[in-house]
């Protein structure tokens, strides 16, 4: 807090996470500053702008989750220290440890794989390698599941001035639906209806809601609004057992989460 | 904040990591609170103690790090949620996210290893196995290294009545050294002298220090005071190798190392 309102200029990463129940406005409020939202091409193409006054002044960069949660955070970084303005990173808890709340151990995650949303013609399943890797080394894996914010049409880039999608993330579902699919083209047994996995969303908010079950179970369940994460389970020790029964098909918070969503009208 | 000044009584879980740069008084004037120091006997083995007010008013247990750390941390939430208590969890930055600040990908890092401390006769060797796989699949491997806090003498356990040792934190330094020994032992290649490492030291605080280089070259590296952690580079993308570069034999934060090092008299 101290940090944030010592600078000059503060920005807000938007396109790698999202903020769940806190609005922009309820930040700047609490902050005593302006805030400016940073899209993928402000920070990727546009890094200058940011860097401009970091030299003579302080200036954030406010992200969801942690400083070294995303490549190009990371390489944000190296242009400032190219450029020889001291950077301060202020970690906080992310997804990847955050995860904990799933009732698996962190230390017996293996590799975290990404799934992106499949097209009509690109459904890449690299994650599938690694899956199977994990599990056969009895390892649970972290699915982190697509965001699409401020995509420009295939038809507005072809007419050279971008038009953009309503912002899209990838549900517990689709993940389920699009790992199951790609189970059926490869064959090879990393996973299956019945392996045992945890659905997550909002996590760490109170409105959080957990469920534990067969793979091909959580493909009906209602998690509600964005973000959504999934964990494949590799071999459990019995406390992880243990902490999965309490997610079977439960609420994690119960009744906070029902209210929450009434609010929300969701 | 807010949740642990409305509580009754406040714990400080003081065996699985350090608070540092923070005494505990200073959290207890910021808090408003005593804070009840608990070690491992007491989150073990007298649970009890701390969830008997639980239920009829609000109790905090706090942690170093996030509350899915540890596995005693979920065992306890297990306890509490049996006896229909009901827990929140306030999710925090942990070694197992912060770790990005070595500059390796979060993402690309496979299972976590232990290393505990070496004695006469035990001298345990099953991260091996663990660190092979994860270089096998080009992924990176967080070691946490060990932290012995309140352990009893053999010869005090042996007259019935314990006497506790200094508290003892592995250094970089040290686990290099057993990693080698293990690698000369076991030969099969899961790393050596040349296999590229970043050892880190207070990660987060204002004195952190963070090094790259070969294994062998940090056996001979000045960390300063506890904790300690090292990580085993796999594969790694250019913008991987850009950062560690940074980090080559460099402190992160310059001139505040030294001053803090200066003010502790390390």
């Amino acid at each position: 807090m101290e940090a944030v309102r010592s600078c000059s200029e503060v920005y807000l990463e938007t396109y790698t996470s999202l903020l769940t129940n806190t609005p922009i406005s309820t930040l700047e409020s609490f902050y005593g500053k302006t805030i400016i939202e940073a899209d993928r091409e402000t920070v990727e193409s546009n890094a200058e702008r940011i860097l401009a006054n970091a030299a003579s002044s302080n200036v954030a960069f406010l992200v969801v989750g942690d400083p070294y949660g995303a490549t190009t955070h990371t390489d944000l970084e190296i242009r400032a220290r190219e450029l020889k303005i001291e950077v301060v990173k202020i970690h906080n808890a992310s997804i990847m440890n955050a995860i904990g709340a799933a009732g698996l151990q962190l230390y017996k995650y293996g590799e975290t794989v990404s799934i992106v949303f499949f097209t009509e013609t690109w459904r890449p399943d690299s994650f599938y390698d690694k899956i199977l890797a994990n599990r056969r080394s009895g390892l649970h894996t972290l699915c982190l599941l697509d965001i699409k914010t401020k995509e420009p049409t295939l038809e507005s880039l072809a007419r050279g001035k971008p038009v953009y999608e309503p912002p899209r993330f990838m549900t517990v579902n689709q993940a389920v639906e699009q790992l199951l699919e790609v189970e059926g083209r490869r064959g090879e047994g990393a996973y299956g209806e019945e392996t045992m996995c945890v659905g997550v969303a909002r996590v760490g908010s109170r409105g959080q809601r957990i469920v534990a079950g067969a793979m091909g179970r959580l493909r009906e369940v209602e998690f509600g609004g964005p973000l959504h994460s999934l964990v494949i389970a590799g071999e459990m020790h019995e406390l992880e057992e243990k902490m999965l029964r309490t997610y079977f098909d439960v609420d994690v918070v119960g009744k906070a989460v029902e209210e929450e969503e009434e609010e929300e009208g969701g």
